[in-house]
C-alpha cells in the first residue's frame, strides 16, 4: 500500500535530517545504510492490528494515528498521535507477533523504515549504535507508557 | 526505608537465580557485579511519585503494586502489579526526572538493584550485555504499553 520513492535524492535528504534520542550525528550516518524510505499519502493505512509485523518506522515528517480495535467492528479507539521525531512499530523488532495496533497517516507522511532483518544486522555490526538506538526507543516507549497511565488515572 | 541484606550468601543466590528476556547465563554473571540486593517487607513503600530517581529494580521474588497519584490526596489509581522476572523504575536509567509512579511491596519482596551509575558503567564496559538488557527492558515496557492501550480501549 505504500510506494517506494523514485527519488534517491529525496531519500538521502530524509536520512540526513533524521534525529533521534541518544543518536549522534555519526550514528545517523551509520544507521542510514540500514534504512529505507516510504512516502504515505494522507488517510492511507500503514498497517492494521493483526497484520504481519516486519518493521519499525521513524516518522520524518507528517503525523500518524495509532488506534486499537474494539469488539465493535470498524470502531477503533485512538491511543496516540505521533509526529516527526517519533517512531511506530517498535514491538516488531523484538517479538514475533502480529501488529498490536492500527496505524494510519493523518496527513502526507514521510517514513524511514528499519526492517527486523536490518535491525539485527545493525546490532551485530554496530552494537554501540544499536545500543543508543535501543536507549532512544526505550525512552520513547517509557514516556508513552507514563502518558497512558496518566490517561487511565484521569478516567477513574 | 529498605534494608541491605546482611547475608552475602542470600544476595549471591538472588543474583544467580536472576533471569530476564534476552540475557544469557553468561550475561547474568557479568551483570551481577553491577547489582545490589534489597529485601522489602510487605506493605513497604519503595518510592513515591516525585521522589528522586536513582535506580531500576529487578523483582527476584514477591509482587509490587505500581500506582499513579490523582488530584485527590491519598487516592491513587493502580496501573500495574508486577512480579518475579519483571522490572520497575526503568525510566530512571534514561532520563533525569523524578519518579513518575508510586511503588509499594504487596508482599515480602526481594529486589536486585541497578543504579543509574552502574548501568552507565555496564554500558561502557560490556556494551553487548547492555544492549541485550536494553532489548529486554524495551520488550517489557512495550508489552506494558500495549496492555495499557487495551485497558484504555476497554474503558471507552
Amino acid at each position: 500500500m505504500m510506494m517506494n520513492l523514485d527519488s534517491e535524492c529525496f531519500c538521502k535528504r530524509l536520512k540526513d535530517e533524521l534525529t533521534f534520542h541518544f543518536l549522534r550525528h555519526k550514528d545517523i550516518r551509520t544507521l542510514s545504510d540500514f534504512l529505507g524510505c516510504r512516502q504515505v499519502p494522507a488517510g492511507e493505512v500503514l498497517w492494521k492490528q493483526g497484520d504481519a509485523c516486519e518493521y519499525l518506522a521513524f516518522i520524518a515528517s507528517g503525523r500518524v494515528e495509532v488506534s486499537k480495535s474494539t469488539e465493535f467492528p470498524g470502531k477503533n479507539v485512538i491511543v496516540g498521535i505521533y509526529g516527526a521525531g517519533s517512531i511506530v512499530g517498535e514491538l516488531c523488532l523484538l517479538k514475533d507477533q502480529p501488529r498490536a495496533v492500527n496505524v494510519a497517516a493523518l496527513e502526507a507522511t514521510d517514513l524511514l523504515i528499519l526492517s527486523k532483518e536490518n535491525f539485527e544486522q545493525l546490532m551485530e555490526q554496530h552494537p554501540d549504535v544499536g545500543a543508543r538506538l535501543l536507549k532512544g526507543m526505550l525512552l520513547t516507549v517509557s514516556t508513552r507508557l507514563d502518558k497512558a497511565f496518566e490517561r487511565l488515572t484521569a478516567v477513574f
